[in-house]
């Protein structure tokens, strides 16, 4: 995970990578006037991978997805938000259809080269005659530059407050490649083997089955290491397109390259799983939680994930209070062995429990440090070498605000 | 569970089943003037029975009282709110052994036929200047009459609004049995195997072996079912002391009203557990979750509680939101089987879902149905014989701020 293998683009965006464009505008979805409806393009067949959430209750755009990710290429995918076209029956399911078909169309691509994506309400029908004048504007907004990518990113947005991005480069040989993507949160989160939305583009050349294990991978440490709320969605999905524009001798696991190519693949995962994260309903503290010492790895997730996900630890850390007898707590109902007695815990660097044991420490101090927009709890169990960190957010007056009146 | 085995007697108490006296005292633990020392006593040996908390991390107390549960046998049970005395060391555990000595000997009784039980802030040491002069000043705070079991309801309460307890009358042959319990929540509530703090005292002539399978299957079907926060506490435990001086002929299985007396028991832990609920940290409303149509139990009871435990849904329920969406997608990340296109929704007598499909109902309805104060919603999934009912809680601006400043 170091660093060096790749360096950040600043300004960077799903457009920067060689061979795509974007954009979004608004067509009706949303109360508002923002956009709810936006694609990206792949001037050729992009090589492609997706996760879709483990929600047994499926939106129909996923079923459609996975009918075009079948043949691991993709030239488009087409997003709309506002609405989630879950829980729609045959009719929910003829209207991702005809989405994904008008979408091909008037991108003169194949349908079975489109993914769709939806987001927002479940349980209420697409508006399609606004769905179709949509699209048929869509291809005029489409750039290769920043606009297109920013009309993109704020097309896909619910309740988020801001748009999350991130492109990386990376040296393949003696070729640049880049990577990036957009998703967006920020309720409903609790990704179990994909996040709510997320695209990711690359000018890599890749072979689809190591794209697609990579995808997955990347996806345990990032996006399934998230909660905002507990709740997994119905929609989640997160797809990778790979127009092999750069170049550069095709990236598998036995390239000398790989390391490199994985950790600014993982880097883009994990930028925008921690944005997620940071801007989760209501949220004004990013949690990280750091485990280490677990009995292996399963058990340092389930742990992080329990401590993130406990709505007293959320409370306490909205309010700053060091309340750390929630975070063993938390610790013990992971459904994990602990040896009870070795247990470390520590906000920022604060030493509040040693070997199970309560240390004194500064309570003006704490407060600070709490006070802060990020907190991070560390805990080390003894017990083995298994680690993992997890992101989450605090529970706020806001949370219960945005939620308690969400659909009407 | 027909009503008509038993009856519920009004203005009964833990002290009305023969043989028990009660009462409480504020000590000094609780930062108001409120009680926070308290106890039961039975003027003869008990047969006792007891569940605990799951969670690995258990307060000294926990370990204290499993010692004296070994023998079957209780004279007394004391118990202190506004301290946890949990993840507090070996001190702690001092501490839990010097209150069960104390307590022994100001009411006369031998060590090991008293249990401890305590409730608060986790990882502080108890005051044990202010508990030792409690335990002394305690005997004579105890009664037989609704006033001793006034004091010791209260005595147990930490963010409680209200008192939880009931009793209930049983005949058994020709002798009428009695039966009651009283409780606490009502945060870091989502028990699994006990709840917070519970105590049951019957007249009953009943066998340990029978009285703990009883306890234990009575829990599975109440105290487990509830949750407020998804965290499951320290602290859990549930103790039933049967005093025997009904005189009734041995209870156990083979009992020809064995039923009777399971249903009156059973009656008075799903009180005390829907009070729990009721009275969680900052609700306004009740939510009962009635399952039914699952493979099988336990996959009715892992959707209903994960509908239940769901904070989108809770906070739905907060802000009278017929967001049937949430609820659907609890069922689907409930991590068991269910056919997706057969699940029926009701929200009240108001049917949303039918066959997976969404109803158009009446939201203005719907709207007078959420404002009321307890919220049924009914899940039919007709894949099996499975059936579940758990309780909980909507999720309000007073949740978090009860929780953002608990401990300073």
């Amino acid at each position: 995970m170091s660093e060096k293998l790749y360096t950040v683009v600043e300004g960077g965006s799903i457009t920067t990578p060689r061979g795509f464009t974007s954009g979004g505008l608004h067509c009706g979805l949303k109360k508002t006037d923002r956009n709810d409806l936006a694609a990206i393009l792949c001037e050729v067949p992009a090589t492609a991978a997706a996760v879709y959430t483990t929600n047994l209750f499926q939106a129909a755009p996923l079923k459609v997805s996975r009918e075009s990710l079948g043949s691991g290429v993709l030239r488009a995918v087409v997003v709309n938000s506002g609405n989630a076209n879950a829980c729609t029956g045959e009719q929910g399911e003829a209207d991702a259809y005809e989405m994904r078909a008008a979408a091909a169309r008037h991108l003169g691509v194949s349908e079975d080269e489109v993914a769709v994506a939806s987001t927002g309400v479940i349980g209420e029908l697409l508006k399609m005659d606004r769905v179709r004048d949509g699209l048929a504007a869509l291809p005029a907004k489409l750039s290769g530059d920043a606009d297109g990518a920013e009309e993109f990113c704020q097309a896909i947005l619910t309740t988020d407050l801001v748009k999350k991005e991130c492109c990386v480069k990376v040296r393949i040989g003696d070729t640049e490649v880049l990577i990036a993507g957009a998703a967006k949160g920020s309720g409903m989160i609790h990704p179990n083997m994909a996040t709510m939305l997320g695209f990711m583009t690359t000018d890599a050349v890749i072979g689809q089955e190591a794209l697609q294990t990579l995808l997955r991978k990347a996806t345990d440490t990032t996006f399934n290491m998230i909660t905002v709320d507990g709740d997994t969605s119905t929609n989640d999905m997160l797809v990778s397109m790979a127009s092999g524009l750069a170049g550069n001798e095709e990236l598998d696991r036995r390239h000398a390259d790989w390391e490199a190519f994985e950790a600014a693949f993982t880097h883009v995962c994990r930028h925008l799983a921690m944005a997620i994260a940071r801007d989760g309903e209501g949220a004004t503290h990013l949690i990280e939680v750091r485990v280490s010492g677990a009995t292996d790895e399963a058990a340092a997730r389930a742990i992080a994930k329990t401590i993130v996900g406990s709505s007293l630890v959320k409370s306490a850390i909205f309010g700053a209070d060091a309340n750390w007898g929630r975070i063993i707590a938390a610790v013990g109902r992971a459904g994990v062995p602990v040896t009870v007695d070795k247990v470390d815990i520590s906000l920022g660097n604060i030493e509040v429990l040693r070997q199970s044991k309560p240390v004194v420490f500064d309570e003006a101090e704490a407060l600070a440090y709490l006070q802060g927009d990020t907190t991070l709890i560390t805990v080390n169990l003894a017990d083995g070498e298994g680690s993992a960190i997890a992101w989450g957010c605090d529970l706020t007056y806001d949370y219960v605000r945005i939620n308690a009146a969400y659909r009407t």
